[in-house]
């Protein structure tokens, strides 16, 4: 149970003591991004919430409550599609997914708490690596951190990299050889991501049942990146 | 090497012993698409082929040879996308991707050959699930078939799931509850998907470098279904 305030490097380190899974060098840590946001107190009273215009007019379209809309459009900046029970939105950090990533889940009353995602998950990311290494004196790993995204043509959530720091979020293996000698054309690996994604399948979904998860195995050549480099720029993006 | 008539449950149960991995019971067994569709015979000469006039006018669209196009259309049902160096189609077996999931990066001449994806995967993944739990005498076991798509809003290609057997492709989680005892509203996990995504990071993307990935660990319970289950029906798909 992470609380707003808490050192989450230090709950992680004693967790990860606590269950026998010290980390290594070479291992990736995915952290779900719902104790990030919480340690970072993104916290906000639904309460306390005063819907604009646009977002009273945009809550009937999609039948939502106008101070959840409010709260999804200023972590917003542009709406891709407006249905009853839909809101699907390009997040400030560049993805695109529902309701802005925001957890209304224990929203049900008049003082309930909806958890925005973190300010800057790959800062978050890279502050967790730093301490993680020091924690455990090793180096180097790695640190996703995971949200929960929807898909544009596919059924469910899947785990993407909302947060990167000491693994390349993608690998471009353009210009390299498969087993006839012949160059692979359009091979980008989307290396993050499918972390996040693998994470998921033993990480379950129950609100922070196992919001941590050590993959070991890979060799990190201690190369990073942004986050941003997983998603497409409007400009590119053909379907938003 | 998987070649066209070759019994491909048999390939893989000797792969599988003579990398000392044989399938125990619970076990999945991901699979490249291209092995399943190379055992059938999918292969088509590309110098047969001869492109309807839709499709010659698409080949401008998009800047590929008319023939490739031709053979995309012929798996498909229809075009979501179409740019230059992009076909982005809804493919016969109900998905959205690029090129219909036809390989074509053997295609460099006149004598050369593209491969379709499996005729039926779903039928091919029951087959080998069959096949597979006879030879090792254990049941039960899951059979994935993964083929690699791009992504509407991300960079990168993932693997996902064309073909299952032996496990529900979806975990549809809701009106189960979390740590708090509140009921978990809309989770909806694409455990195929998982899979074969999980698989891609040790899979590699050089041609049949990997192509069969054990996942070790899962509770079947021998529920199963089908990919359609998958991918939204074009009627409630809000971007293809």
């Amino acid at each position: 149970m992470v609380r707003p305030g808490d050192d989450l490097a230090a709950v992680c380190a004693e967790a990860l003591r606590a269950a026998r899974m010290p980390l290594v060098a070479h291992d990736v840590l995915v952290v779900a991004s719902k104790i990030v946001a919480k340690s970072e107190n993104r916290l906000v009273p639904v309460a306390q919430v005063v819907p604009s215009e646009r977002a009273e007019a945009l809550a009937v379209e999609t039948d939502k409550d106008p101070r959840l809309v409010e709260l999804i459009l200023r972590e917003s900046v542009a709406v891709s599609r407006a249905r009853p029970g839909v809101l699907i939105v390009r997040h400030r950090l560049g993805f695109v997914s529902a309701n802005a990533g925001i957890d209304f889940s224990n929203v049900d009353g008049t003082d309930d708490l909806a958890l925005l995602l973190p300010i800057d998950p790959d800062a978050s990311a890279t502050g967790l690596r730093r301490s993680l290494e020091v924690a455990f004196g090793i180096a180097p790993i790695g640190v996703v951190i995971a949200d929960t995204h929807g898909r544009a043509f596919r059924r469910g959530n899947v785990g993407v990299a909302i947060g990167v720091a000491g693994i390349s979020p993608i690998l471009d293996q353009r210009g390299s050889h498969d087993l006839f000698g012949r160059e692979l054309r359009a091979t980008i690996v989307p290396l993050a991501d499918q972390l996040a994604s693998a994470a998921g399948l033993v990480s379950g979904e129950a609100a922070e049942g196992r919001p941590l998860v050590v993959v070991r195995g890979l060799e990190l050549d201690g190369a990073t990146g942004s986050s941003a480099e997983l998603v497409w720029p409007p400009s590119e993006d053909l379907f938003a």
